[in-house]
This record gives structure tokens, C-alpha cells and sequence, in this order.
């Protein structure tokens, strides 16, 4: 019983060692760190970095496709807030997200937040006081699309994350976090 | 409006700075991390160390004197349980942590779990799916007592921060948490 209850991280820890394996690379703490909490990255950066800055590339409404639907538990057709960012110190770019957000279960304040300014959603939850928790789906390393390879100016593989934020027991967002493998190593 | 909004990490920026500023030290990016984290101590030590134990080394009931009310913001004599604890890699001593939680805002499970095993809050919490915020009061480095000098097996000066778990809008618990400066400074 008592070991049961303290194995709640065990697919965290093996998720990056077989990552490890499988790739047969060292993660640095940091990058542990980054792909596994479930605290705010902002924060994390923040305090790595000095205040850092979120730049909004894509934001816009769209109905779920069925894909889309899955991953933050509604129905087809339902309408999701599509958020597409980089956050970066300067002109250092430092990690790529995408974030799914079902209208319906978004605040008009935080739907208006996400809509109309350049605030990372760690930020927003903390603005609003909003008790929630993160489950971490996947670990994973992908190949970077055209955008990417632009973006972080590489063709380095990415380091990747995908998870969900839930309040009021339902899923708030999706997030997929994306970062260059040679990314926060240095330390 | 929107760079007030980007504010909300500003004074864990200026914390960690100060502290740096202050004792003329350099603090590694896991210090900053767990001296600043939002998110569970436990799952980030999990995943830097392989799975941690966590031994109890006190934990019972008693009366909140004025200064322990105010720190979990309930009436003076109210009951509270007060935890203190290990959290160790094998024989390697990682980080030691006292909570105070105020027993009426503690379900039925939540306080059995406190009461009867060695199992870390982060992990409490996560396996009954709470939903939470934390707040970081105070990080600040501190000399250690005879307790962590014994436990610790060093006379170094102690890092240290505390914050509260907000739960239903209360707070649920309120943490201490403290390491030798020495540690977390190899990454």
C-alpha cells in the first residue's frame, strides 16, 4: 500500500531514462527538470534567466477535430483556443509551446488574457488564483518542422513534452513544449 | 496592464538575486529551481536521483500556538499536524522539510496518509488528484541547528525558503524546507 503511494513518479523517471537509452544521451538536470515538472516553466525560466518574454505566433479559434477533441476530453466541433508561442530572453529563443484550450472551460478573464496579450499560461494561473494540477502524458524527442528550424535557426533534434493542466476536475489545456537537444545543457 | 501581468515572478527573480548579493555566492540552476518551484520537490529530486525515500522523523497533533496560527491562518489553539522529515537517496541526505497542516482543512485520506507512512506531501497530492496553487513566502539561508547538523553531518550554512499549498482558497499547508549550500551545486 505504502509503496504503491510513493510510486505516483515512477513513469516520470523512467520516461527520461529510456529516453536516455534510447538515444543514448546524458539530459542534464535542467532538461530533467523541464520535461518532467509540474510547477510552472515560466517560473523556471524566469529564475534561470532573468524575466523572460513571451512572443504570441499564432492565436485563433478553431472547432476540435476529432485529434484535437481527444486531447482535452470534449467533442467533436466544440470550439478550442489555438495558441501557438515562443518564449525567449531577448533574442534568444529558449522554448516553443502550443497550447489547446477549450472555450468552455476557459474564465472570461484568462480567455481574455490568452487572447489579447503576450502572457505565458503559468503567468495567467497565478494572476488568477487558479488551483489546478499537471499530468505529464508524453516524453519524447522529434524531428523539427520547417517552423522550428527557423525558429531556433537548427536542425538539431527537439526535446519534447506534452501534458495536461486540469481544474475543477476537467482538462483546462493541452500543452506540447518544445526545446533544441543542445538546449540547457550547459549547466 | 500586460507588463503588470508579466510581473507575477518578479519577486522569486529579485529573492534569488538578493540572496546571491548578499552571501557573495553563485546558486546553480537546481538550487534556483528548488529554492523557486511551483511544482513538487519530490518529482523533481525523483527524477535527478532515481526514486527518493522520504523517513519521518517527528509527526503529531498539537494545540497552534499565535505564531503557528498565523502561518496556516486559523485560530490560535486549533489543531494542527506537524510533520518533519527526511528526504534522503539511500544514506545520502537531500532535503529536510517541516509542514504544518490544520487538521479541519485535511480530508480523511489525506491525513491518514500524513499520519501513518513515510510518503512525501508532493506524492499525497498527487495521488488523490488535488487540485492546488503554491505560494512562496520567503528564501532565505539560515545556520543550522543541532537537528540539521547531526542529520546533515555539516556545520554549512543552510538554504532554505517556505511556502503554502492553497487548497479551496485556504491554506491547506504551510512548508519549510532546507539544504546544506553545498548541495544541488554539481549541475
Amino acid at each position: 500500500m505504502t509503496l504503491e503511494k510513493n510510486e505516483a513518479n515512477k513513469s516520470l523517471i523512467e520516461k527520461t531514462r529510456e529516453l536516455e537509452k534510447q538515444y543514448d544521451i546524458k539530459l542534464s538536470n535542467t532538461q530533467k527538470i523541464l520535461l518532467t515538472t509540474d510547477g510552472s516553466i515560466t517560473a523556471i525560466l524566469d529564475v534561470l534567466y532573468g524575466k523572460i518574454t513571451l512572443t504570441t505566433l499564432d492565436q485563433h479559434f478553431e472547432d476540435a477535430d476529432e485529434d484535437h477533441a481527444k486531447l482535452v476530453n470534449v467533442g467533436e466541433g466544440e470550439e478550442i483556443n489555438y495558441r501557438e508561442v515562443i518564449m525567449h530572453r531577448n533574442d534568444r529563443p529558449l522554448i516553443y509551446a502550443i497550447s489547446h484550450i477549450p472555450l468552455k472551460r476557459c474564465s472570461k478573464d484568462v480567455c481574455a488574457d490568452l487572447i489579447r496579450a503576450d502572457i505565458p499560461i503559468g503567468r495567467i494561473l497565478k494572476n488568477y488564483n487558479i488551483e489546478s494540477r499537471r499530468e505529464i502524458k508524453n516524453i519524447f524527442i522529434e524531428k523539427p518542422n520547417d517552423r522550428l528550424k527557423e525558429l531556433f535557426n537548427t536542425n538539431e533534434d527537439m526535446l519534447a513534452r506534452d501534458y495536461v493542466i486540469i481544474n475543477n476536475n476537467e482538462i483546462l489545456m493541452w500543452i506540447k513544449e518544445m526545446f533544441p537537444i543542445s538546449y540547457f545543457t550547459e549547466i
